[in-house]
Formats: structure tokens, sequence, C-alpha cells
């Protein structure tokens, strides 16, 4: 048996490293380079910056860590898919959520001991979990991580 | 203490994953659509194909699990960018050594016990692994899986 602590640390390493190097992109790319597309056709910079929000805040539910600190974002940036004919809300509003989020979610992840991290995400039955207990509240960060790889992957685009 | 195998279960499922949604994404991209660049000034699609197949054979031997299939390809596609002055290579062939590489990855990693993936890689001092275990064979695939992920979300532009 391999300690705990040591798989749960090697998993959040690599949740805070992505969200590290995304921070430092956003902070090289200006509210002007946010406002345009990836690539011709594909989504806008701000738009995949609002769907981090949206998609971490979801994250936080699935967790049991509390509710959505910014429901409002679910609609235009997990619903919808980016239309270049919606204006662009303020890039700055979208900076501040995601710097508040991002100081929550570190608090949140500090709190938690080795074990907890196997318990049962919100959005699974005791029933099938007992069957699949890799379906547990640290899979969702590890699938959260690859989600925030493959869209950083996308925005480091419009440097 | 949790079990061993559903940590390890919980990382090499993410790496099969991350390898089935690329090789989706590649059998439906024709040849020529992997000749473009996945946006303008930035890497050609083959390039990226020929890069995941050099850090993959650099990965097999961190992993200690024998020598590159593809030597050739260090140059072209990890050491040096690339460069569109460079004539494509034939993206039929890489995309032959792609499946070769992967079913060989998948055979090697399945001949792991859960355990084994929690020794040291190649590339670390047996002083330094003492002091920072997490440093594991297993954490070679969870930030190859986080490259995987980053470099699919600009292949799949192409689209």
């Amino acid at each position: 048996m391999i300690n705990t602590a040591l798989f749960v640390k090697m998993v959040i390493d690599r949740w805070n490293g992505s969200i590290a190097n995304l921070d430092k992109h956003l902070g090289s790319l200006t509210d002007e380079q946010l406002q345009k597309q990836v690539a011709p056709g594909k989504n806008r910079g701000f738009y995949l910056l609002g769907h981090f929000i949206a998609v971490h805040d979801e994250m936080l539910v699935l967790l049991g860590m509390g509710a959505k600190l910014y429901p409002e974002l679910y609609g235009p940036f997990l619903k919808e898919p980016d239309n270049i004919a919606v204006q662009t809300p303020p890039v700055a509003a979208l900076r501040k959520m995601w710097e508040t989020q991002n100081k929550l979610i570190h608090e949140k992840f500090r709190q938690m001991n080795p074990e907890d991290w196997f318990q049962k995400h919100t959005a699974i039955a005791d029933a099938d979990f007992a069957a699949e207990p890799h379906r547990n509240k640290l899979n969702v960060v590890i699938t959260r991580t690859s989600h925030l790889q493959y869209h950083t992957g996308q925005i480091v685009l419009l440097h």
C-alpha cells in the first residue's frame, strides 16, 4: 500500500501547476488579445476564461465544497457556445472572478485530508459508488485538470 | 490507506481516455488538414502528431520501458520548432508510428503491477527520490497526460 497523502499530492500539484501556468499566460495577454478568436471561427479568449470559471464552479458543487460563486456564467459560457454576435463582457470582471475563485479553490483544497479525496462526489449514487470507487472527488480534479490543459493549449495561441 | 490499484486506475484511465480522444480526432482529420497550421503562424497538425510520438518515446525511456521506437523524430519534432519552410513528411508514416507506439505503450502499462508505478523514474537520482517520492513513474504519466491534452486542444482546431 502506498501512502495516500503521496497520491493526493501528485494530483493536486498537477492541478496547481496547470492553474499557475494558465494564470501566467492570462497575465501576459491583454484584454484586447482575449477578445480575439484563438483561431479563425473558433472560441474567443474571454469565452474560454468565462468557460473555465463556469466549469470550476460546477466542480466546487461536485466536490461538495459549497454553492457556485458565479451561477450567471453557466448560460453564456457553458450551456451556450461562443457567439461572435454577442458583445464582449468586461474582461476585467472575468479576471477578478477568476482570481477570487482560484483563491477559494486553493483554500478548500488545503482543508481536505488526504482520505477525504476518496469519498464519492455529489453526482453519483451510493450504490454506483460502491461498485465504482474510482468515481471519487480526486478523480473529478484529474478530469478537470485535463479540461484545463486542453483549453490552455488554445488560449496560448493568442500570444 | 487507499488501495494502490484504485489510484493507479484513475491515472491510467485518464491517459487511456486522452489517447482515445486524440485518436478519434486524428481519425477524422485528413492528411491535408494535418498539413495546415492550427492557427495562423502556429504549429502544423502533423508537427503536433510527430511531437506526441517523440515525447512519448522519451516517456518510454523515463519509465524504463525500453529504448525509443523512433529516435529520428527527436530532432525535427521536439528539439526543433515547426518550420513552414521544411517539407511535410508523409503523414501516413507518422500515423503508422503513432498506432504502433500506442499499442506498445498499452502493453507495457498492462504489464505493470500497481506498486511498480511508485518506483523512481530513470532521470532522478536515488538520493533525490528518497526526499521526493512523488517523482515516480506514475507522476510521469500524469504530466504527460497534461501535455497530451494541451496539444489536443490545438489539433482539434483543424476541424
